[in-house]
């Protein structure tokens, strides 16, 4: 089959053999898969990585042990887990010490004809949601992981700072709740994005300081990391929804006078995602931004990599 | 009356006209006051402040607008706030945007013959309490906030990193929940005090990494935060319960990935405090490593300056 190999930082579009299920697993024909800055990031070298990459994606389910599933249209959690470690047990599974990762550790990946999951991380599709935007399941999980971490309220004060692939779904899911929010963008097309979708946009300079309850921080940079800190009223919350390459200087000093809470947040809750699809609280169609055949992965990985693209899509 | 005044990074004991309490303030005459790591970073010009220093007090009501509390012993606690502003209304009032702290912030402090405060900010304290427990009120009432803020239950895997003045009650509190407690504690006397209080110590060698569930780090060192980081489990929290002297860098990718918690911790509930004292659940009096009168409060001074120094008292 076809698929998207990564080596020693190269990518290239080569045939490799088929992927063979595992016991429990279930083997998937890939409809669409879509590039997140994490597979950017594993191709510049930040985090070591040999094989098929990509996470995000919605097939079909051409093998698995239990017939009922065989046909079935899904989407699937990333982590495969143990099931035996301390966190398994103790109800942390995405934190599973033995975990592979859908094309980020030790697992192959989306950007192909097909990939293997075990059976537990399938979740089927319901036919009300397109497979466009079915394949954003992923990544709204992970914006909806916000709202297990911290109570969000209609009023509550909250800040986004970032409004790329990923900012756009923090903003829908923060904004289903009824929060006071208003979103830093960088971009014109970005605050379009967020305005068509009934979002409220701020520009930083306007940004009242020590006044917001919650901050979610959604750039990975450090100037971003730096316009929430000040943000932050005293016992605010600031949530990192984003991962932050190399080391990054911060004065914790005010952190502890001002008692400001801090929460790392990363994969989340499907069944909530595929829930604001159906429910059509979350719309993230409008991101798509291009769609290349797998055969054009390279070129599309280019476009993705350059800073403002939103959502770049592969067919195989 | 004689005071401990710092002005331009000088420490010295001088003559200062009585303070004269406004509209809804007490006078106290001081008992006891003790020496604080702030005492020292103040002096040390960490942070701006002319006037009194000292925060930690025991002492007399000698005038008040209610009669009745003329003669009580009384603790205080040290944020004087405005009642008027957002933090206050809100019910966060240790946050009052407007508020003065004793000793620290544009209000003379407790290492003096007498002092003022709001009558709002007092405690009667106990006959059962001893002066010598009472003046280690507010420092108890701080290592009592983690409890707010971090639900600890018997069992709880809890590492306290850092047994200076602070960190031997902090240890004392948490203890007292019947947590699985570890201290790492850099020396031998803070080791004979905590297993004098039948608290268990670990060398850092010792510490299993990404194993603990809650860790509080009290030594406000880089060196500190680094080994907090490496003991935390995923989905963990991070107390911070010391203030970071200048920028600390920390790499914060792994924080996301783990989903840690971090909560900076400060001021705390002066009920809860005195609450241990009479219980007998915290017994601060063994920390007293020495005791000057109010005229040798430079030597004082000089000698809770020397590592590892526990507390030092000073009698007006």
């Amino acid at each position: 089959m076809k698929a998207l190999w990564l080596e020693d930082r190269q990518l290239s579009v080569r045939d490799v053999p088929m992927p063979v299920p595992a016991p429990g697993e279930a083997l998937i024909r890939v409809r669409l898969s879509g590039i997140c800055g994490t597979d950017l990031e594993l191709a510049r070298g930040y985090y070591p990585f040999t094989g098929i990459i990509g996470h995000e994606f919605v097939g079909d389910v051409v093998e698995a042990p239990d017939p009922d599933w065989i046909g079935a249209r899904v989407v699937g959690e990333i982590n495969a887990v143990c099931g035996m470690c301390e966190a398994c047990f103790e109800g942390r599974p995405t934190h599973c010490e033995n975990r592979t990762v859908l094309g980020i550790t030790n697992r192959n990946g989306a950007h192909a004809e097909y990939l293997t999951l075990p059976m537990d991380n399938l979740h089927r599709v319901d036919d009300s949601i397109s497979d466009e935007a079915a394949v954003f399941t992923e990544p709204i999980a992970a914006a909806a992981q916000i709202l297990t971490q911290v109570t969000v309220i209609p009023g509550s004060k909250v800040l986004l700072i970032g409004a790329g692939r990923l900012g756009q779904l923090v903003a829908q899911v923060l904004a289903s709740t009824g929060a006071d929010l208003r979103v830093v963008a960088r971009y014109e097309h970005q605050k379009e994005l967020l305005h068509a979708a009934g979002i409220l946009t701020i520009e930083p300079e306007e940004i009242e300081p020590r006044r917001w309850e919650i901050v979610v921080e959604a750039t990975g940079s450090g100037s971003g990391l730096d316009l929430a800190a000040s943000a932050l009223r005293p016992r605010g919350t600031l949530v990192l929804k984003s991962t932050y390459k190399g080391e990054v200087t911060i004065d914790l000093a005010p952190f502890v006078v001002d008692e400001i809470t801090i929460i790392g947040s990363r994969c989340g809750p499907f069944e909530a995602a595929l829930g604001y699809l159906e429910m059509g609280a979350v719309d993230p169609v409008p991101l798509i931004a291009a769609r290349y055949p797998l055969a054009d992965a390279l070129e599309a990985m280019r476009v993705a990599a350059q800073p403002g693209t939103m959502k770049v899509l592969l067919e195989p």
